[in-house]
C-alpha cells in the first residue's frame, strides 16, 4: 500500500468537507510508513464505535475519500474491504460500503478490586473468603510474619539463571514444542533420585507425575476422587486453612479430626468413616507437630485395614534442625499414601512446581486430570529445577536455608520470651514457621488485625481451627530477617499489652 | 555423632557374629563423614524393608553393635531412636528394641508405557483415547508435519536469557512468594497493551486473567459454566479434537455445528440450541477458512439475542499472509465474548503461558477457579513474557516468523501441486498448517499410518471431524524445513500412488 508519491507533509482534513472525511478527523500525516489501509481501517472502526459513524451511515465515495486524504483510491478501497470483512460494514453495489454493525466500545477500566486494598479490618473481621490470602498478601506491611514462604531474599539467581543458559543451550527444538503431560523425564528422573536422598521414598521416575505446587496436588486428586465417588477428605484440626478452602472448592466435606501432641488422632480419623485424609505428618502445619512412631503406625493400620487413602503433604519436611528428617509416610505403604511435595519451601513458591507420587491405582486417572487441566507444567522451569538437583545446587541451598532458618527461628524464640512472656510456642524444631498459644480468651483475629494496623502482619490461629480453641497467632521466621522478627514480636508485644 | 577416634579404616563385620550386625552386610567406612546415625538408621530401615529383620525381631543391643561397627553406643541409640520415630520399632525397656513394622518395598520400575512406543499402526487405528496426542508425539518419526506449533528452532533463546537476567536483576524478594492467581501486573499489563495493538481489544489489565494456555482456559470455562448448569457446549465441525476431549473430560456434551466456507454456521448454532459456542474466527482448525463478515454478524445476534456465550479461541490469529488479521470478535461484543489467546503459536507451546479475557460477569469465577487449579502461574516466566511483549523483541519474532511460515506455506504448496496434484489445499492465508482433502473413498488414518511407517508424521482430517467427510490431512508446515516438508509430502504421495 505505498503512499501517492506528491502527498505533502501534512494531510490534515478541512473541516468544510461535509461529505467527505472531516468526521474522521484524520491526519493521514500520523500513519505508520507501509500501513495505510490498515492504519484507515482502524480510524474508521473507531469511528463506528464511538458513534461519528452510525449503523445505516454510507461511508464517503472511495474517490472522494482518497482525494481528500491524498491517497489512492486502493489505500480506501481496501481498508473497506478489512471492515466489510469484519463485519462492520456491507458493499451495497451501488448503494455504496454501509455501516451495518458497531463494535460494543469497551467499559472505562474497572476501579481496583477492594481485596486489592483492604483495611487491616476487612482481612481479618469477615470470615475468610476465597481470596483471602490475596487480601492478605495485598495488605500493605512493614513487616511479613505471614508462614509459608522460605527465606526468598536468598533466592539463588545466579544459580538459576547459569542452569537456565545450559538448558537453553542444549535443549533440542522439539523440546520446545508440546511435551509430556506427566512432566519431563529429565525433572521426573530428579525427583525420585531427590526422594531416595532425602525422604526414603524408592520409586521410579514413571510413577512421579509434575504438576504445579500442592495446591495442584490437591485439586487432582479431589477431582479424581470426586469421580470415584468419594465426597469426604477428612483434615487435621487445626489444619490449613488453604487446602481446606482447595479441597471444599472440588467438592469434597472436610470432616475434622484433632490433632495433639503426637499428631493426627487416628481413633477419631476411624470414627469419622471418612475414606481420606490429608496429613502434614512431617511438621503439622499450623502446631508443627511431628507425627509420632506409634501413630504413623496406627495411620498405616487404619489405611491398610480400611482401604483409607492417606494423603501426604510433605510441605517442610526437608526443613528439620534438630536431626535428619523423618522418612516419608509413602515409604511405608505405597499402595495407601499419596505423597505430594514442591519447591516451593525449597527454592520459591512462585515458582509453582511440586510432584505427586500417587498409589498406582491412582496414577492415570491423575496424569488424566494434568492433562485435561493444562497439557502438563512449563518445559524450561522444569529442566531448570532438574539441573539445580542433578547438580547438587538444591541440596547446597538447603543446608543453607536449614542455618539461616534456625538462626531465624532462634531470633524468634528469644523476641517471644522477651515480648510474650505469657505465650506458649510450639512447633519450633522444624519448618519455616511456628505457633504461639495464649491462655487467654479473646479473639486472635482482633490481634492480628491491630498487628497489622501497626504494620506487622501475621495469621490468626483460629483460622486453621474448626473446633475452638486457644487464641493464637502462626508466625512465620524464614523470609524475615532477625531485626525484623524482635521488632514484629515487640509489636505484637505492645498491642497485647 | 563423631565416630569413635580409634575406628579402622575397614569396619566391615566379620560374617561370625550372629548375634550382633552381620546380617546387616555393614561397611561403617561406607558411611558419610558427620552423619554415622542416619546412614546406620537408613541401613537398618533398608534391612527391615527387604527382609532381612522381619517384624518381631529385636535388634542386636546398642552396646554389641557399638563395639562390632567400634562407634559409639551413642551413635547406635540415636539410629534406633530414629526407628521408633517413624514407626518402624519400639523400644521395650529391658526388652530391648523390636521391629514392629515394615515398609512396603517399591515394586520393581514399571515398564514404560505402551503408549510411550506405539507401532506406527496403534496410533491410527484405535478410536483416539485421552491420551492420543501423547501417543503421536512419543512415536518415533523422522519428519514431522504435526499441525499447531511455530518453528521452534528459532526460539529466541538469547533473548530469552536476557530477559530473564534482567526480571532475576530486579525483581523484589517478595516477588519469589505466593503470587496474584490472576498473574503478575507486569505481563497483564503488556498482554492488555498487546491486545490493543495486534488484536483491536480495548481491555484494562484487571481483565486480564493469565492461565497455562489455551487448554486451561477451556478448562477453567468448562467448570465455571458446568457450576452454573450448562451441560453443552456447542464445537466447530471439523473442529480440534483436543479441544473437544478437553470440555466433555470437563462434564460438557459437544454438540458440532458444520463449518462452511464462511466459517461457522450459525443458522445450525441456533438450531441446536446450546447456550455456549467455541469458535476459532480467525483461522478456523482444522479447515482454515477465516470467518465471514456476514457470519460474524450473524454470530454477535445470536449471542446478544440468546444471552448465548462465545469463546474466541484466537489460537493462530497473528499469523496472517495476505494482510492484517481481521480484528478479534471481543472487539465487537464484550458482554458475550470470552477471548483465549496464548503465546504458544508466537513463542513456543512449552510455555504453557497463555490469557483470558472473559466477559465481566465470569471473571470473578474464572479467577477463582484458578486459584484453585494452581494459585496461578509460575511469576518468573510470565515476567519475562512481559518484558518480550514491551521491549518489541515479540513483535519482532512475529514479524520473522511470518516471512519464514510464509515461505514454508509456499514450499508446502509446491510440493502439493508436485505429488499430491489430485489434492484441495484449503486453509493457506494464515496460520501454521493447511488441511488437503482427497476426491476418494479411504479412511485417512490408514493414510497416516503408512506415512508414519515411512518415518512422516501427519494428522488424519477424520480425528477432527464428528460427521463423516471426505478423507484429508491436517499439515503443520510451520516447523519443519523446506527440504523437510517437499521431502515429507512426496512421502505421502509414494504411499498414496
Amino acid at each position: 500500500m505505498p503512499r501517492s508519491k506528491d502527498a505533502p507533509a501534512d494531510r490534515s482534513i478541512p473541516s468544510s468537507a461535509a461529505s467527505g472525511s472531516d468526521f474522521l478527523q484524520l491526519r493521514a500525516a500520523d500513519a505508520p510508513a507501509g500501513g495505510l489501509s490498515d492504519w484507515l481501517a482502524q480510524r474508521l472502526r473507531l469511528a463506528v464505535s464511538d458513534g461519528r459513524l452510525a449503523v445505516g451511515d454510507r461511508l464517503p465515495a472511495t474517490r472522494t475519500l482518497a482525494e481528500e486524504l491524498r491517497v489512492s483510491r486502493g489505500v480506501v478501497t481496501e481498508a473497506y474491504q478489512r471492515l466489510i470483512e469484519d463485519g462492520h460494514a456491507v458493499g451495497r453495489g451501488r448503494g455504496g460500503t454501509v455501516v451495518v454493525a458497531a463494535p460494543v466500545p469497551a467499559a472505562a477500566p474497572a476501579p481496583e478490586r477492594p481485596a486489592e486494598r483492604p483495611s487491616p479490618q476487612a482481612v481479618f473481621t469477615a470470615e475468610p473468603g476465597a481470596d483471602v490470602f490475596d487480601a492478605v498478601r495485598a495488605a500493605p506491611a512493614r513487616i511479613d510474619l505471614s508462614p509459608g514462604t522460605p527465606d526468598l531474599a536468598s533466592f539463588p539467581r545466579t544459580a538459576w539463571l547459569r542452569a537456565e543458559r545450559r538448558v537453553l543451550g542444549t535443549l533440542a527444538a522439539p523440546g520446545f514444542g508440546y511435551g509430556d503431560p506427566r512432566g519431563t523425564p529429565q525433572l521426573r528422573l530428579a525427583v525420585a533420585k531427590w526422594l531416595a536422598r532425602n525422604r526414603g521414598i524408592t520409586v521410579s521416575p514413571d510413577e512421579v507425575l509434575i504438576v504445579s505446587g500442592t495446591a495442584q496436588t490437591l485439586a487432582l486428586l479431589a477431582q479424581v476422587l470426586h469421580g470415584r465417588g468419594v465426597r469426604e477428605l477428612a483434615v487435621e484440626d487445626p489444619g490449613a486453612l488453604g487446602a481446606r478452602q482447595t479441597l471444599q472448592y472440588w467438592g469434597m466435606r472436610t470432616p475434622p479430626v484433632p490433632v495433639d501432641a503426637d499428631g493426627i488422632r487416628v481413633r477419631e480419623l476411624r470414627a469419622s468413616g471418612a475414606p481420606a485424609v490429608l496429613v502434614t505428618p512431617a511438621h503439622q502445619f499450623p502446631t508443627g507437630v511431628v507425627l509420632g512412631g506409634g501413630r504413623r503406625r496406627e495411620l498405616m493400620r487404619w489405611a491398610a485395614e480400611e482401604g483409607g487413602l492417606v494423603i501426604e503433604d510433605d510441605y517442610d519436611a526437608e526443613h528439620r534442625y534438630d536431626r535428619p528428617p523423618v522418612p516419608a509416610l509413602r515409604s511405608m505403604l505405597p499402595e495407601h499414601v499419596c505423597h505430594a511435595g514442591s519447591v516451593s519451601k525449597l527454592l520459591a513458591p512462585t515458582l509453582r512446581t511440586g510432584w505427586i507420587v500417587a498409589p498406582p491405582e491412582l496414577h492415570g486417572a491423575l496424569v488424566d486430570a494434568k492433562r485435561f487441566t493444562d497439557l502438563g507444567n512449563a518445559a524450561l522451569p522444569q529442566l531448570v529445577v532438574a539441573d539445580l538437583m542433578e547438580t547438587g545446587e538444591l541440596e547446597r541451598r538447603l543446608r543453607h536455608l536449614r542455618k539461616r532458618h534456625r538462626a531465624r527461628r532462634d531470633a524468634m524464640i528469644r523476641a517471644i520470651a522477651t515480648h510474650l512472656p505469657g505465650a506458649a510456642v510450639q512447633g519450633a524444631a522444624a519448618g519455616l514457621h511456628l505457633t504461639i498459644t495464649f491462655d487467654a480468651d479473646f479473639p486472635d483475629t482482633a490481634l492480628a488485625a491491630a498487628a497489622l494496623a501497626r504494620g506487622v502482619k501475621v495469621q490468626p490461629l483460629s483460622w486453621h481451627r474448626l473446633d475452638p480453641g486457644r487464641p493464637g497467632l502462626v508466625l512465620g521466621y524464614a523470609a524475615s530477617t532477625a531485626t525484623e522478627i524482635a521488632e514484629g514480636v515487640a509489636v505484637i508485644g505492645s498491642v497485647l499489652g
